[in-house]
C-alpha cells in the first residue's frame, strides 16, 4: 500500500478526532486503520492513523506538511512515515544466537518491514550465521578498556547504516549512559526473566532459586537505568520442580524469541508510543 | 458516565470516520472511545464509539436522531445506547450450575452492566443459588410435549421483564428455529468444547476418545444451526493421557466459566457486531 | 478408594523404589500412582504414592506401623494418609470474598477433598455467603491491640475444629512469627500479583505504575518472611495499556481465584513436598 | 550419562512396580526417574523408567537380555535404549522453511538427542537452508505418477541412512498406505489446525470462514487415515475479528514450530507410548 502512518500525541481536548479525520478526509485521504487512546489520568490523548494516499488530492510531501498547521493548534507532538518501507536495524549480540537467528528468520519471511543492516557481535560466534544470511557482521572487541571505543563505533555504524533501531539480542554489555540518551525510544533489548522479578545477571539461576512455577522474557525499551525501560512485551511459560536452571534456560529461549519478535513487530510498525516510563501497544 | 455507545456498520466509503467524528464534535459530545474496523473482502466499516454527552449542547434524543441523516446517507445500520445502563438478562439453565454460579457472582460483584431479572430452569435444581441471590427462578417444565408451550413460556417471561439478552448457561435443551430467529442476535450459549471440534453431545467424552491435549468451551450467539452461530470467545486448557473423560469435565467448567463471562461482557458493553457468521469483538 | 497416601523423602541412595515398591506388595497392597523425583544438587529422593489396600493382607494400622523400619533404614521421613479423607479447612478473609467464593464453590462440587470448618473474618463482610454456604462464621476483630489475641483466638479455633489447613483468602493481616512458625506447611496465601515481582502492598498499583504486559496472582505457603515462602502455583494474564489499576483489579481476580484454587488442590491430595524454600508438586 | 531407557506396557497386575524396580535394583542399576500411568478402563499398565549403569553389576547386554523373563512372566512389551543415543531423523518437505529450520536449530544447539540424516525435499525450495545446516538434501520429484516411486525412493534413503524416525515438516502430499503401515509409530506430521477441528486441506482459511478466536496446530503419529492419529503434542494462539486469513498463517506458524518441536522431543526422548488411538507422553 502507497500510504502514510501517522502517530500523534497531545493534550485531551475536544474534537481530535474530528479533526484529525477531517484533515485527512478533505485531501482524500482514506482513513485505514485508526488506533486511539485516551489517557484520563495524564490528560493526554494518542493515536496512531494509517492512511492510504492513492487518491491524494495533493502531492504526499504537502499532505505531511500541512499538518503543521493542525498538530501545532492541538500541542500536538506527531510522526508521520511513508509506506512501505522497511527499518533498518542493526543487531547486537555476544555468544547467543537463539534471538538472532529468530530476527533473521522473521525478516527473512517478510513478517515485518525491517532490514538487517548489519550484525554487530562483542565475540564472532554469530558471524556465521550473520553471514549465512547474507547480513555484514561487525566484530567490535569490547573487553574492559576498548569498551568506550567500542560503542563510539557502534554509533558510528548507526550513522553509516543509517540505523533507526538497535536490537539488543541477548548482548551481554551494559550500555553506557550516554549512548541510552542519544538512541532514546531506538533500542530495544530482550531480558531473560519476568520484568520487574529477577533484575539482572543470572536470572534463570534465581528464578530456580526462588521456586516460581512460571519463568518468562521482557522485551523493552532501554534507558540508562538497568533492565528498567518501558515493556513492550511480555511471554511465560510454565515451569515445574525438576526442572533445572539449565532446563530454564532452555524453556526460556522460547519466551525469549517469541517476546523478541513481537516486540520489535510492534514498533516496526509503529504501534507503540512511550509515554513516561509506560509503553502504549496498539496492538495487531 | 452520562454518555452513548454508538454501533455502526454501513459500505466502506471514503470519510466516515471524519463524518461521525464531526458530528460528534460539532454538538460538544466528547468522543471518549472509537474502535473501528474495515472488512477489506466484503467492503464494510464497523465501529462502535463512546461518547461522553455531558457537555452536549443539544438535549440526548435530539443528538440521537439527528444522526438520522449522517447514518442514512452513510447507508448504515446504527444503534444508539445510554449510559449508563444494566442489561436485562435472563439465564437459561437445567442441573449444572457452576455457569450460573459465575454470571450471578459477577454481577454482584459489579463487574459488569448487567441485570439478572430472572433464573429459568427446566429442572429445579439451581432454585436456591438463584433465590441466595434474591433472583427470581421459574420452573419450566419441558420434557416431551411440554417443550413448545415451554418455549412459549419464556418468550412471555423475555417480554414481561423486559428481557435483552437471554443466556444459555448449560441449559440442555435445543431451541426451537422461532426462538432462535425472534432472539437472533440475544441468545448466548457456552458450549462445553472448542468449537467446531465435537459439535453436539458429551464433547468431553469425544474429546477424551480422540485423544486430544488441550480442552475447551466456546461462547457463540445461537443461530438455528446446532454450536454453529458467531463464536465471541474460546478458552481452552492443556490436558494429559491420565485425564478421565470426568477429569475433563472438571477442567473444562473452568473454561466453561471464563469464556461464558466474557462472552457476556463483550456483549453487554455493545463490544460485539455480528457480521454474517462471525462476531466482531472490540476488546476491552 | 479405600487406600492410603504415602509421601516419603529421604537421602537418594540405590533401591529406594524397590524397597518400598516391594514393601506394599508383599502385604498385597496395588501401586496405584508413583510420582518421583530425585534432587541430584542436594542427592535428596522425593515420592508420593498411592496404594490400593482392598486386597491388603494385613490391618492397615499394621501396614502403616510396619513401615516404620524400611523407613528408618532410608533415614526417610514420611507421612501416610488414609482414603477417603477430607481435609478440615479453615479459610481467613477480610473484606474481598471472590477467593472465598471459589474456594466454597468447589467445595460443594466435590471437586476436591476439603470440609470448610469454619471463615473467620477480621470484618463481617463475608458472613453471609458463609452462612449461605451453610459454614460457621468467627468473627474476629484484630485492630491494634486485639491482633495478638486475635491470633491467639485463630489458634484456639483450630484446635477445637482440628484444623489441618488455614487458607489465607485475601486476608489483610501480616501473621505473627510464632504463628507462622507453629502451623508451617499449613498455611496457604493467596498473593495478588506475580511474585518476587510486587511483594508488599497495592500490587496491581505497583504492576499499573511498572507498565507490565502480564499480570499474576501467587498461591504460597506461609513463612515468616513476607511474600517469600515456597510457591505453590502461579497464573497470569495479559493486559494492556488502557488497562486501568482498576481493571489490574478486576482481571487479576480471575488469577488468583485459579492460582488459590489450584494451590489448595495440590495441597489436600498430598501432591506437595516443601524441600528449603521450594515446593514439589507432583501434577494430576 | 551411560544408561538405559526401558518403556513397557503390559495388562495391569499386582507388584508390576516392585518386579521391575527390583529388577533393577538387584543388578545395581540405578533408577533414576520412573513415570508411570495405569489406564483403568483397558486395565493396562504403562511405564517408562531411565536407569544409570554407571555401577550394573553386569554387562549391560546380559541385563537387557535378562529382562526377557521378567517381562514374558508380565505379558508385557518392552523396549529398550542406551543412552546416550542420537535418533537418525529425516525430514520431508515441501516448499515452507519453517518448521524445518525450527528442527536444524534446535538439533544444532543440542536441545534434543536428534541427528538429521537428511532431509528429503519434492521440491527443492529448501534445500540451502538443509545445506547450510551441513545437511544432506534429497529432491525426490513425486507428481502425477512419481508419486509411488517416490515413496519407494524415500523407503529406500530410510533404510540407508537407518533412520528412525521421519518428520513430516510441513510436506505437501498424502502418505501411501502401506508407507504408513511400515512406518507405523515412526512418523510424526504437524498439522496446522487445532485437530479435530479442520482437517484437510486450508485449515486457515476454514478457521477464518468460521470466525474462530484460536487457531492452533497439531503433532501427531500419522496413520493411514488422514490427520487422525494419535495427538502428541497441541499448541493454540488467540486471534481476533480483524485476522486475515495470511495473518492466521503467519500467527499460526509460531504454533506449528512450537508444537512440532515439542512433539518431536517427547518421541526421542522415548516419552511417548501409543496405546489404540491415543498417545500417553510422560512429560518432561
Amino acid at each position: 500500500m502507497q500510504g502514510l502512518i501517522l502517530k500523534v500525541d497531545c493534550p485531551d481536548q475536544h474534537g481530535i478526532v474530528a479533526k484529525i479525520a477531517s484533515y485527512i478526509a478533505d485531501y482524500s485521504g482514506n482513513l485505514v486503520e485508526l488506533s486511539q487512546f485516551t489517557d484520563d489520568q495524564h490528560a493526554k490523548f494518542f493515536a496512531r492513523v494509517e492512511i492510504d494516499t492513492a487518491n491524494l488530492k495533493v502531492e504526499v510531501d504537502d499532505f505531511i506538511a500541512g499538518f503543521n498547521t493542525l498538530g501545532k493548534s492541538l500541542s500536538a507532538t506527531w510522526h508521520f512515515r511513508r509506506l512501505p518501507y522497511k527499518m533498518r536495524t542493526t543487531v547486537l549480540v555476544t555468544k547467543t544466537d537463539h534471538c538472532l537467528n529468530e530476527v533473521l528468520w522473521r525478516t527473512k519471511l517478510g513478517e515485518m518491514p525491517i532490514e538487517i543492516t548489519s550484525v554487530i557481535g562483542n565475540r564472532d560466534t554469530c558471524q556465521t550465521i550473520a553471514e549465512q544470511a547474507g547480513v555484514p557482521f561487525h566484530l567490535i572487541e569490547m573487553d574492559g578498556d576498548n569498551k568506550e571505543a567500542g560503542f563510539q563505533r557502534i554509533r558510528q555504524i548507526i550513522a553509516e547504516e543509517q540505523v533507526e533501531l538497535t536490537v539488543l539480542a541477548r548482548f551481554m554489555q551494559i550500555l553506557p549512559d550516554w549512548f541510552c540518551q542519544e538512541f532514546s525510544g531506538k533500542i530495544i533489548n530482550i531480558h531473560h526473566s519476568f520484568l520487574p522479578a529477577f533484575i539482572g545477571a543470572n536470572p534463570y539461576r534465581q528464578a530456580y532459586e526462588r521456586g516460581v512455577k512460571l519463568i518468562g522474557a521482557t522485551c523493552h525499551y532501554v534507558t540508562s537505568e538497568l533492565d528498567a525501560g518501558p515493556i513492550i512485551e511480555q511471554e511465560v511459560k510454565r515451569v515445574q520442580h525438576f526442572h533445572t536452571p539449565k532446563d530454564l534456560m532452555r524453556l526460556g529461549r522460547d519466551c525469549e524469541r517469541t517476546a523478541l519478535a513481537r516486540g520489535i513487530r510492534h514498533h516496526v510498525h509503529d504501534r507503540t508510543i512511550i509515554h513516561q516510563n509506560r509503553a502504549i501497544v496498539f496492538p495487531d
